[in-house]
């Protein structure tokens, strides 16, 4: 059976981790933190990030998702993935601080690696990929969704997207930065991120950071329409053109990977930057009572 | 004399095709496909496709088009060539599908080595070149026209342009994605290649595959003021600029030349390939039928 | 004295140059060309050129010019920079084609490193640069304007601002061409310099050349406002974010500076762009009576 086969490579201990159910008439593949919603016959599986309060990516939820995606990857029934909240009013928050504060360097490569592992799997996925943006969607957040072959976001100028690292006093990765420039263009990117900036529904549109935005009680029928669009297109002239756009910016990490959590682990490690992310910690938690 | 001087290199032996006739005064030089009608006065030559029913490019056309074309770039008369074409509706359809089915690997390797030579003699030329879009012009006929310094397309909502590979089953080759990205940048480019996008002419100006969309029966004489402005220009400084803009992109192509060939080659001879072009052919000549 | 730290490197020899003067309340660093106006409360400094008639890059402008941003750089009371011009009408005009006519090969060298130098130093700085473009701003005026991290231009359609190089029979430096395929994209870039193309303020705001058009009046306290921005990021990581985009740009003319500087030379001082500048400047001469 293809959903229950071992994952490879760096995430295999995971493989225990997935529980089938069956719910009104969908296979529902549920782990804690990602629900994964089938449905045999359109090909679309929906990836709902459950990771209360905030979608935080920590160390779990990233295995899980990786594991999770790597399943539907391998399962030939499944031709899109469809990515998107199952938290009201957040996309997500990103990286999760805790798993960047007060920990080792072993932790700090641990947790970098799955990051990279992360983002390396969705860019480079033979999946089509679309996101509902249906909430707020910083940083790590922003970036699930630029890896994605379609962006579709919420019409609320409560959410926002964008890459807001500057503002925390840590700094974009090179790939991230890459991916960046991809979508919006080297000056676009060069503005927002040296501010950090994070925008609204309309202006991420207008400078391309989402492709649609669409009333909010519209989006997960939008993204399935948008879903059918991209299947019509034949799996492997599409997926051979995705990759022609995207090896480059891959193997810019992938031949640099170990230098680039080296370079991760001792900037985290900095007292500086420790003592940022503790006055931000403290700030989090007196907002969140 | 100059329009007579023998052609060099890969494509030499053509080089009795032509005859010159007058016609209205112009000098025509007709080979059977193209039909290059020149002014001494204004420097300017322009360039008619003519091979019915839809400009394919066929071997035979690229031949004489590359020749025609190597003709001009060595005549001081001219400085500036426009691209259009001679048939009704149609620009050009492209590539021609019975060059690439049923064929043997070296016609597939003569075939290929023809194309890339149409778009680096293109790509490079020290002339400068405008394009009068009057008709459709999907795939081959879109990458003629992404070679040219600028590019005019007639406001007929019937005539699409694109790069469509991806619905055929193919893919568009790595130099013409290169050209691609830098006529319309990374993410649209990205968008449009997977989805083997075709836009009409609004839709392609404003994503900047076209420069500007006039009324279909004054295409000429706008193509005509946008080259005099562009002969505005000294031709020592221009082709030095357009040299150094587009060096980078056609050296990627020369420095791994036959492997694209051998690439094109291999993809093209597979047996599911070959499938796909059969049924394509099959449809076109019911269609026509 | 941070303002009297000795001057690095290449230019050390001017480091003489500097007077420092108190008017109205503020520092006033005052070279002949170059007027430095400091607040030591805010962090920002203001870099005016005052080199009549039009603000021509002189090498002695170059030289000064570099000095004084060097101590501003190695002063950390300062975090930012305004550059914008003291004359009424024109920003720069770029380059002093007198230092490229009728002088010799050592001339010439020392002449384009200074350029060159001038380049490195604006687009690398690790202030934030922002330029109140209350002028002309042709070729070289448009260089220092394409260095800042913001663009401001006053709204008056006699004021233009491009890379007009090709039609005055040169070429834009490759670096340069960079730093414009950065900011306003391939094609956008491709066509500009090859049509030698200068933009009044609503057409370079369209096309991205600049960020921004105010009202004459108003371009000094928006460029101060826009500043308190920008300086609302922490430094560190603006500063990373701002290399790591940069970076790869700038080391492309580091790693063949010596080759640039030896294809300028030999460009400049060919008998046919010597007479293009002797007939150009006797243009200039007749023009100013």
């Amino acid at each position: 059976m293809a959903l229950a086969a071992a994952s490879r490579g760096l995430l295999h201990a995971g493989s225990r981790l997935g529980r089938r159910e069956v719910v009104d008439g969908a296979r529902r593949f549920a782990n804690k933190r990602v629900l994964v919603e089938t449905e045999d016959t359109s090909g679309i599986a929906v990836m709902k990030f459950k990771n209360p309060p905030v979608n935080s990516l920590s160390l779990e939820f990233l295995t899980e998702f990786v594991i999770s995606l790597e399943k539907l990857e391998n399962d030939k029934t499944f031709r899109g993935v469809i990515l998107t909240s199952d938290l009201p009013g957040i996309f997500s928050a990103g990286l999760d601080l805790r798993e960047m504060y007060g920990r080792n360097p072993a932790h700090y490569t641990e947790y970098w690696k799955a990051v990279q592992e992360l983002w390396l799997r969705l860019y480079l996925s033979k999946l089509v990929l679309v996101s509902a943006i249906n909430g707020a969607s910083p940083a790590g957040g922003c970036l699930m969704a630029l890896t994605c072959d379609y962006r579709i976001m919420a019409d609320n100028p409560k959410y926002t997207i964008g890459l807001n690292e500057s503002l925390l006093g840590i700094v974009a990765p090179f790939w991230l930065k890459d991916n960046f420039v991809n979508t919006i263009g080297h000056r676009a990117a060069e503005r927002a991120l040296q501010l950090g900036m994070l925008f609204p529904p309309a202006e991420a549109l207008k400078l391309g950071v989402v492709d649609e935005v669409v009333p909010e009680d519209q989006i997960h029928s939008k993204v399935r329409s948008v879903m059918v669009k991209w299947l019509a297109v034949p799996d492997h002239s599409r997926q051979l053109t995705k990759s022609m756009m995207r090896k480059a910016t891959a193997d810019n990490l992938l031949k640099q990977r170990e230098a680039d959590i080296q370079n991760f682990v001792s900037f985290i490690s900095r007292d500086s930057i420790q003592k940022s992310l503790h006055v931000y910690l403290e700030k989090l938690k007196q907002k969140r009572g």
